[in-house]
């Protein structure tokens, strides 16, 4: 499906928009492409935008001191990306988003998405629900954390993302999860 | 200060309201007090309120099959608190909310919050701005409890609640931090 067809598509299961408001609103999305390991964000960039996947995978991770990875996210087609604690709070950012294959996003500005929230109450309702569901998810993914239970943190992530085995290795799924690649290969 | 006054200021940090729309807005909410110990949700309960915090303090938390207690957030004047996993997708209470000391809240349904936001594109947007903002603590939490890094998460907490060491037992803020007593006093 094309770029613009994924994102009505992904508008209209939320909100109503007209014809003529969807072309509106896409007209401030931009496409970009990215190749396989390529960064989109580093540490320390400043944060203005934000990605809607339309093809590929991305992942958004933490390097600690001891450059263990831990990985907050991965964003396939129609799952939104950036460094949102930089986004929101005009800071810098402190994880990486990066390419696990090529990849196809549209590309939205802060400026614009609060430009178009500004004009269209359906496009601000949209990013309420939006949030919504990623605070819960978010919340989710805590408790799981904190009970310390790696195999239902397992089968959420395959519920999440059930395409993520063929698309991703397993060892980035392995630190997703928080667990060795040994544990993970019982869990399947 | 009174309940209605602190809402006000709470919303027009983020908003802007005429005196008339939020007399209009504040009609939705209700003041409800709780003893303290007592529960406001349960899990398996139908979940359709979210509160705002007036006086006192609760906590949220998920008890495991061991019975051991993760305390997902602690909520004090001006804070909101409800099981938003339920609330958000009509399901049942998978968490507790209880009160740590006598509480007063304002309490809002979610069928009035829906219908405010319809009504005033400004409380649309709060709820946004206060999705984002959830969302991103929680993502902060996420990535200290993966870099399993206790002290930041002691050091985030004090920051988030500077008050809480007063209102609040030291094995709750332990349960919050997931560590020990002895771990605690330790950081202080």
């Amino acid at each position: 499906m094309e770029a613009k067809e994924l994102l009505r598509e992904h508008f209209l299961k939320t909100i109503s928009l007209t014809n003529e408001e969807f072309d509106y609103v896409f007209s401030h999305f931009k496409p970009i492409s990215f190749k396989k390991n390529q960064a989109i964000i580093s540490p320390g960039d400043e944060v203005d935008h934000e990605y809607f996947v339309i093809n590929g995978c991305l992942k958004s991770y933490y390097l600690n001191d001891d450059l263990k990875m831990f990985i907050l996210q991965f964003a396939m087609q129609t799952w939104w990306a950036s460094d949102y604690n930089a986004l929101f709070n005009q800071g810098k950012a402190t994880t990486t988003v990066d390419c696990i294959t090529d990849v196809d996003v549209l590309c939205l500005s802060s400026g614009d998405r609060e430009k178009l929230c500004d004009e269209l109450h359906q496009i601000e309702r949209f990013f309420r629900w939006r949030s919504n569901k990623g605070y819960v998810a978010a919340h989710k993914r805590l408790l799981s954390l904190m009970n310390n239970d790696a195999k239902s943190r397992y089968e959420e992530l395959m519920k999440l993302y059930p395409e993520l085995y063929n698309m991703v290795p397993k060892q980035l799924i392995a630190a997703y999860l928080g667990v060795s690649r040994e544990t993970l290969s019982r869990f399947r």
